[in-house]
């Protein structure tokens, strides 16, 4: 060998990414299959688009030249165009309805499962990479398309398992919010803040909102954030969203497409308890056009700092009937609902309504013949048991530590005393509390320390395991 | 609106990536569930690593700063780092193995699948992203772990439904290579160009391989391969490798851990048919130490340009057991398998072995009132369907139109009349040859032209959808 000092890489995980183990990939699978049945089951169909499009394709995360990765990772193909991975799934769908609208039913209804990735600053639970799960129906201006997403969620919520009152759906619309700024007379260079400022009401509460348009508001740290400097007519005008009394929105555009939708809810039995109109729900991205929604989860759980919040939101959505315009000049309506999957999967575990339960583990260790050992686990491989056949060192120490860490169930051992009395031993590990293996490295001591063993005949391999499981013959 | 010109950019697929749709993603699904199950039956344990990991740690694809995208897509971090989509998942578990050595289960069992991401120049079938399912066992270097791997690809392309004699397993040892190399006196500077020529046996055969070990070859169109210049004495050291006669080999490195595996194969039942030693597998990745297998289907298919061709490689594997050691100098015995997901799925698929069925679709039209068709198609869904009310346009045109496209099985139609009366008209529409809708825009002619619909009440919907569908009530 080289006598030249080798390079040697760190091993480390790459900064705001994650590595997952089995129990939470059980999890998130069990749960991502709940989602795709319910969406499965209102017809909508699978579509996979790359992780990759032409950067142009994603429309105002194009990056410029200086700074190619502000926002989302971009690089440049070796013809000099730039591709992005995608930061979200719709944009994709426009690009692929853009592309391929002659051929699609109208409406076209997918729902796609895949990894989005983020270019930001990495915190805690904040990863650069994560998994989205959306819906979209896109061909159909009619509000029954954005009704039946908000039922859809409504639905996969609740196939989760989460109980009525545990989640509102709140829905509001961009058209209604723009109706309303217009009439009070608000500049459209104002628009933003005052959106950003009536999202905040859950928040803040009424008064909070009403300084932030006019003149700002000093939060509870003393920073001063300016406010949108409405006038108080201007601003009294906005409020009036929040009052039961808003009759006169009646006038407003979108006002019409709200109250279509709550009829088709409340005809489906979906009431103010599941969702409800809200008219402070915003949504962050540009594209939105006219109903927004986002479904939020109303139970109390602890935060990093251990205080005790309501949980939030986990899913959003809403009408985006430009998105395909930015390919073909021509409006395409389009709604779509997109579910948080680490966001929700985290929820539903603090709810213990994960279910990622894995199958007990058999380990046949192997003594000494490991075709032995191979024979017995194919055995109970045939008899639907999850079972493997210790690979590793000939050490019984070793053995046992591993049948720990693995958090097996059940352990068969067949030493030469057993084979030559053709039986063998089946250990339930899981009925003493585990045992220390470090001072257990020999084998007899083990065995002594431990009661739940039986030595049964080779030959009742599967009955046994059975019976120690109890689980039926 | 402005009178600007706007920048419209053309929606287009990536160069090298490509859109699936619902037929394959459910396809697609169905297999990686099954090799999911055969590989956990076998106590692996799902694992996850992120998309990305640090250039330096992904070894011989480290790219240079001209060209860093040589191979793999990388990008330059904000913190200056180089950041690759991993090009396989054995680097990444390389990776993850060495950072939380001190944790693991030895041996560590793990499967993962994922995309991988491949920077190369795209072709007809060769995308820059695809999937792979990959079990390793890492810290066993029992060759009763490489036994397993090998029995249970065995068992898995069973388990999707391949024949004895459509698949045969293929295995060789790069040690037992080295050493008939070194037994040959053949320079170490010369052992790629002499590994390759013994790859090219099956397609070659021994005159052609001997060529190639020799002065070189001409090929079909008259191209002339230089050869690794061996004489004619290293030349035959080298193809008594092929001859069944190779009892000088057991002095050779690795011929006991051959021998090893086909004891344990022997005795597990798995012959010659499934599982094979063939001296002239070789597998290109640089990082592989001991026992090399391939996977191959034998049966024959048409390839692009018609011609019958056999199927060949689906999956791969063999012991690496440097690839930890690149990151902490301790070597860290490993194996593995890993499957080409499309290349197994489009055999599987020429075989008719895909099992991607989806449930038939029941339409609901809207016809006036469409509260009326969501709370069937909940009905209907309550019952197990898959129901979809139509969210589109109120045009009875449009709708025949999409139920073809969307290949609905049953729609269901209540119009002013049949709601009048209490009841619901139910269309097969599997009974036809689908109408050619184009000339149909009135729903008389559609109704009249296909015979096989029933008018019953509105209370025996999911009964005669049953019926319809020939199921069981």
């Amino acid at each position: 060998m080289s006598e030249q000092k080798t390079f040697r890489p760190k091993a480390r995980l790459p900064r705001g990414f994650r590595d997952r183990g089995a129990a939470m990939m059980a999890a998130e699978r069990a749960m991502l299959e709940t989602i795709r049945r319910v969406y499965e089951s209102y017809g909508f169909e699978a579509l996979e688009t790359p992780s990759f499009e032409y950067a142009d394709a994603l429309g105002k995360f194009l990056p410029d030249q200086d700074r190619p990765n502000e926002g989302v990772f971009s690089l440049a193909d070796d013809d000099g165009q730039w591709l992005s991975l995608r930061y979200d799934l719709t944009a994709p769908l426009a690009r692929y309805v853009a592309e391929n609208f002659q051929h699609l039913p109208k409406p076209f209804r997918r729902y796609q499962v895949g990894t989005v990735w983020r270019n930001e600053k990495p915190g805690p639970g904040r990863f650069r990479e994560f998994t989205q799960f959306d819906a979209d129906t896109v061909g159909s201006a009619s509000p029954a398309a954005d009704a039946e997403l908000l039922m859809m969620l409504a639905d996969t919520l609740e196939a989760l398992g989460l109980k009525r009152g545990e989640y509102i759906i709140k829905v509001n619309s961009r058209k209604l919010l723009s109706g309303v700024l217009t009439l009070a007379g608000v500049q459209p260079d104002k628009a933003g803040i005052v959106l950003r400022a009536l999202d905040k009401f859950d928040r803040l509460g009424e008064a909070g909102v009403i300084a932030l348009l006019g003149e700002g508001r000093k939060d509870e740290s003393g920073d001063f954030a300016k406010g949108a400097g409405l006038n108080p007519d201007q601003v009294a005008k906005i409020m009036r969203l929040f009052t039961d009394d808003a009759d006169d929105l009646t006038t407003v555009a979108g006002y019409d497409e709200l109250k279509e939708i709550t009829e088709i809810l409340n005809s489906a039995g979906y009431d103010k308890e599941r969702i409800t109109i809200d008219l402070s729900v915003v949504r962050g991205l540009d594209y939105y056009t006219g109903v927004v929604f986002e479904g939020q989860l109303t139970f109390p759980v602890q935060n990093e700092d251990g205080e005790t919040v309501v949980f939030g939101s986990v899913a959003g959505g809403g009408r985006y009937d430009d998105l395909v315009a930015r390919f073909t000049g021509q409006q395409v309506p389009a709604t779509g609902v997109s579910i948080g999957v680490s966001r929700l999967m985290s929820a539903l575990t603090q709810r213990n309504l994960t279910d990622g339960e894995m199958q007990p583990l058999v380990l046949v260790l192997a003594l000494d013949d490991v075709s032995r050992s191979f024979a017995m686990a194919r055995e109970l491989r045939e008899a639907g048991f999850r079972a493997e056949a210790y690979v590793g060192t000939k050490k019984f120490g070793d053995q046992l530590k591993y049948a720990d860490k693995r958090n097996a169930a059940v352990a068969i051992i067949e030493g030469a005393d057993e084979r030559a009395a053709g039986t063998i031993t089946i250990k339930n590990l899981k009925a003493d509390a585990p045992a220390d293996t470090k001072d257990l490295q020999d084998r007899a001591a083990w065995l002594g320390a431990r009661l739940s063993q039986v030595t049964v005949p080779r030959g009742d391999l599967v009955k046994c395991v059975n019976e120690t499981l109890g689980r039926k013959a």
